[in-house]
């Protein structure tokens, strides 16, 4: 949406393709409190803010799915079921989806003690006790983001042993706060209001219950990226690949923007900033000669 | 103010030194229209809700203005006319103020018809004559971009010729839309409520007049970098350099965002984003073992 903001304010010819508005926003239930400017907002409403400035500058929406996306003398064919649209340049800011756990309590307690992102819904949880479920980088991350905040913070991981790197396994494990515990499969949250309770079974196949009040599952992400192709490399993460410092995929006219691309930091704000940083560069493209 | 915001969020202990609020923006008279999900808002209003999301968030704030910085064993420390700050890590975010004229007229019809940004304002000059200022690629990218809006544009060089590479010069050119004028000497900005005309000096020292009721000065900016002395690498612009992969310039513990760094696009929307990456490398960087 940010993308498509600042392509209409270039006078670029734009329309922007999507299955729905918000992405993951979309998912969150609680309020948006780090956008910078609006204080703290649900995300329906911060969603109908972009979407107001979308339709003040007239920008074509067309909701629909792409399915297929070719490379053309011209730019780019990205076909929908229905159509097929020509560009000549194309920005890619279909963001990602936190890996689910598929477990019974998930959805329904989804912004009632289940969450997917520490830096967004943590300052919930001051003084509760918090279970973390994965074992790498990102969850060190965020129960060690989280020690600023929760009582006592539970790692759980599937596997034998957790993958975050030393540094993060050293530095959570010096807290105090926080006990990992391996082999521990996640059968169900449970809970009222709220969530009250992770189960998980042991190595040794026993059920488990750990009283707890917050989950967040850091169990990766999966960028929508399926559909690149070979028109941009994508790292391990599966994330497209760009050069950050003149905003351009490997595909001349292709740009990437947000939490689909290897940027680092999945935020709103940042994905805001990506987004007109790609319009930018794809303004430049167009008014460039061929 | 948006690395404040993020700095408060993960609990940082946050001081923010500034001598004013908004930077750039407060010098704004014209409506913000590109900050994704704001619409149109005043300068002025959108200056109010950082303020407002700082308070919220009880940012502890600093009226001032810091006269020396030092690296030590520690981290930093900044020195005010008043006080000396100890901070373990230290994210600048000074801006840059574009270059000014320094004519008769340019303050006064700041906002009624003299600008900085065409991006920002350039939409609101549609079948104007318009003058620009400068002989850069900054100057002569305005140009181009103004094509889309704008009736005639002038382009004013003080200098005997411009210095826009060849590909900003032939594109501008092939507009027909775009008349360059080396050797001009702007001497004063005309008008009554907005611009109504640029006079200048030409190389024979006859003052010719141009009617447009816009002028866009694009003579370069002069990023708030001086201070940072040989902590960190500038560039020729005076920006300062960071590694845009991992947010950090080369002194471990300093941070950049923002007009004064050396991103490319300088926007209100990407510095805030720019502002929330630089403090999650903060709060990183203050997690990790020293």
């Amino acid at each position: 949406m940010a993308a498509a903001i600042y392509a209409a304010r270039e006078k670029l010819d734009v329309l922007l393709l999507t299955r729905e508005f918000g992405g993951q926003m979309a998912k969150k239930e609680v309020e948006i409190e780090n956008y910078p400017g609006m204080g703290a907002i649900t995300a329906q409403d911060l969603i109908a803010k972009f979407r107001e400035h979308l339709e003040r500058l007239e920008v074509n929406v067309l909701i629909g799915v792409a399915i297929g996306l070719v490379k053309t003398a011209q730019g780019f064919e990205v076909a929908t079921e229905k159509e097929k649209i020509a560009a000549r340049a194309l920005i890619i800011a279909t963001g990602s989806e936190p890996r689910q756990l598929d477990v019974p309590g998930e959805k329904e307690f989804l912004g009632r003690g289940v969450g997917y992102c520490v830096t967004c819904d943590g300052p919930l949880f001051a003084r509760r006790d918090v279970v973390i479920v994965g074992g790498g980088n990102s969850a060190f991350e965020s129960a060690l983001f989280l020690t600023k905040f929760a009582n006592k913070i539970y790692v759980l991981e599937r596997g034998p042993k957790v993958f975050a790197d030393d540094t993060n396994q050293e530095l959570v494990r010096a807290t105090g706060k926080v006990e990992i515990i391996t082999s521990a499969k996640i059968s169900r949250i449970e809970g009222k209001n709220f969530v009250k309770a992770v189960v998980y079974e042991d190595s040794q196949g026993s059920e488990k219950v750990l009283a707890a009040e917050g989950v967040f599952v850091k169990a990766g992400y999966k960028p929508a990226s399926a559909f690149i192709a070979n028109l941009a490399d994508t790292n391990d993460r599966g994330e497209i690949m760009f050069d950050h410092e003149n905003y351009q995929t490997r595909t001349p006219g292709l740009f990437v923007a947000g939490d689909v691309s290897d940027i680092k930091y999945k935020q709103i704000i940042v994905a805001a900033g990506e987004g007109a940083k790609a319009a930018m560069a794809a303004g430049e493209f167009l008014r460039s000669p061929k």
